[in-house]
């Protein structure tokens, strides 16, 4: 893959400032950048970089001082993922269309037009997969699920019977969707299964992270709404349903019935627990412990949770305890030698 | 799938009260549920839900007023449970009783009698898998593995050589049974692997989730006892041992050579440590840091963990702990003024 | 397996205490031993369990009193380890050089002598497989993998495009080896995806625990060192660079960007912010929260972290807030009478 600066700049939409026929290779981060390379600064902090990078060119601000050929546009970050995109390999060269001779299709179910299906790839009885989507090798559809247009599901993803997939969602490999909810009812000395005959439904453009565990409703649906990103090793319970454009960091879980709002940010390794409302615009700190639903637009930390202004104050009181402890025995002394007066 | 509200009843073993002939097509929760679901009340806060449900029937205590028809019990929860495997798939629907073409079977195997062995799915030698016991595609037994009757083994399960499973034990999808514990010694600038020559035992009407990991042995077994449930994405670590009727939901974490007893609750994202002994019908919060031992009977919260009513105290005083610090302040104030009288 | 006391000796470089042809049949821990097992001592706390044990032989300390025969040695850990060795089936064994013939090899890959695919395995194209390395059965290399000499890649393993696994790497099952980082830029209403086309480097003697997520770089690499051992259900974040000879325990998470240095040990269920720097030789307490760069030789613990002995000093605090409370209500009380004297 090599493209020339200015055909780079165009398709990043910037303004060329530099040879329109330099060749760039690669695309790196500035620091560990080669000859070849065009790299991006989007932060000023990076800036002072700039002097002692190897990269041939480097998409910048339109106002920054560069002494490398640059691209320069408003918004470095957009740009370079621009740039990502065309240095990315195309999902045809990765996964053509096809189905693999060692897959397992059940001859009650439709694949459209465009689908690729890995070798070891088994789709069950009554599944409908859309128009130019890829189950990559080893991934499994059990019974009557519906996988819509442009979908990417990794290898060796596990979708349970009757679960929907919108449009254009990503799978990671090894999540497992519609698994069931933990759901149990003790009757003396047995435990009972509650059986959970719910599904899970991923809207459209949702992404869903390796190893994640999105688990069946016991009735109804578990749902992730449109443009939600769900990161790597997350666990969402049964009958949760996460809003539009949220993202959830790795490692958080989300325990059921739980509902989270739009445009959530959770940072990685949160726990939230059942049955509570987080609504729109929430901010959860790393490693939070949610244990009460949190209003619109609050950004919350802590085990458990507080207001996140208050959790930063408390942790400067905690930093001071021991000086507290100090001043405490100091006021019983001197309060003893006035009471002794 | 179908059900006149008499029928219902009988399968649930209620009482009627309503028409014997109405039809009832799915079940849900009280506010998701439509016309032709039959709901449930199980805790008196939903009772104020009862009277805008577009439920056309539900299951409830024996004395509440409803005003739709009824299906009246002393457990709500249980008798929804019931219904719920009413309406539940049968599992030989799911998973017919025969050996898919694309399954690899060692012939020095032993498959009993109405075993569902999927697509892609691998049976090693030595390995045995007892009457009507569903191995799912693409699950892997490696050699001499053992599974008893009746058990339900999702797709995409590894189960690594000589582990032993009871009977009705379920596991879900993506679970790795007896890989390798984290054993390693340090010899100067080198890092020994300790070979892991154990097993992992998993005990009759045992329950696994979703991507969970459960060690083998260093030798000897790690072991998880009778009707213990496990949820997703849990790290069971080598040599561990679970009693019975116990419960470790998602995202928890056991270290080595730690014994769990019987009725053992785990809320979510807990950690213990190694070494160490959890009494019987033990209860510990969520997010929990366990670093220490635990008596029978106990109730822990926190990192690390303390009494659950000692943390709870601490909560309250760590949230007046800015107060306390001015407390201090005025304090010195008042006490050098009466200093200076 | 079985092996007379003299030849265990030998194999572990001990110095025989008891009859040469004594014969054990297998090791196992002090409490656990049976007749015909050999255990070991290596901590002073467990030589009173020597007189109570059953086993039939014991691996000690060169000076330790044992009334069964015993191999003596200098590092009791260290034999047992080699001992273990003795008794650990061969990898020849369990996986025999051979492609099953349900394996789906891409014609132009290169498989180099001696090398085991596994059934339902699928080797993608371009990619190469070093001298006796075991490529386990539903594993799914997808384009352009490399893999070095003597490998153990466990079943139902996935590596994605372009990344490089060095010599006697292990890969426990369920591991997901250059997924894509969570990158997204949000214009508006829209959240947009950066592609991640970096790759995973694992160096040579590395092991990867069951369900572990290494992302790939966004460019560049995301890279584990020679000899680092990473546990189950652990998360790296793309761009992410481990050092040599660390161990990362389970269900611990690494953000984008960070570094991580030599001969580092992470506890369990740590968390590591993005874009941080972690020294050489620093320990991290389990459950930690890490949201500052740590120096060299460190040792931290908390949620956020601060020097170990300053955590456990605030948890002795900690313990002692509700007399401090009291302490502050008694000197207002007692200011109040000075005051009013």
């Amino acid at each position: 893959m090599q493209i020339d600066l200015k055909s780079l700049a165009e398709r990043v939409g910037g303004r060329l400032d530099g040879p329109a026929d330099l060749v760039v290779r690669g695309l790196a981060g500035i620091r560990d950048a080669e000859a070849g390379d065009c790299t991006f600064v989007a932060h000023p902090k990076y800036l002072k970089d700039l002097a002692g990078t190897r990269a041939s060119a480097a998409i910048v601000g339109q106002d920054v001082e560069c002494s490398i050929p640059a691209i320069r546009v408003d918004d470095p970050s957009i740009a370079f993922a621009r740039a990502l995109h065309v240095f990315a390999p195309a999902r045809e060269e990765l996964f053509p269309p096809g189905i693999d001779p060692q897959a397992s299709i059940h001859p009650d179910s439709e694949l459209a037009e465009g689908v690729h299906v890995g070798p070891a790839a088994v789709v069950g009885p009554g599944c409908r997969v859309g128009v130019g989507s890829v189950i990559g090798a080893g991934t499994v559809l059990l019974h009557d699920v519906a996988i819509g247009e442009a979908c990417l599901i990794y290898p060796r993803v596990v979708v349970r019977e009757g679960c929907r997939i919108g449009n254009r969602v990503i799978v990671h490999a090894g999540a497992v969707i519609g698994a069931d909810g933990f759901g149990f009812a003790r009757m003396g000395a047995t435990v009972h299964k509650i059986p959970q005959i719910g599904r899970v439904v991923l809207e459209d453009d949702v992404e869903i992270g390796a190893n994640v565990c999105i688990d069946r409703a016991t009735t109804g649906e578990t749902v992730v709404a449109a443009q939600t990103k769900i990161d790597n090793l997350v666990q969402i319970g049964h009958n949760v349903r996460i809003g539009e454009r949220s993202a959830v960091s790795a490692q958080s879980g989300i325990s059921g019935s739980t509902t989270v709002g739009d445009d959530v940010i959770l940072a990685g390794q949160v726990g939230i627990a059942d049955h509570l409302r987080i609504g729109d615009r929430v901010r959860i700190g790393a490693k939070s412990g949610v244990s009460n639903s949190v209003e619109d637009g609050a950004t919350v930390s802590g085990i458990p949770t507080r207001n996140h202004a208050d959790w930063r104050r408390l942790q400067v009181h905690l930093t001071r305890l021991a000086r507290y402890a100090d001043e405490i025995a100091a006021l019983k002394r001197r309060v003893e030698e006035l009471e002794n007066r």
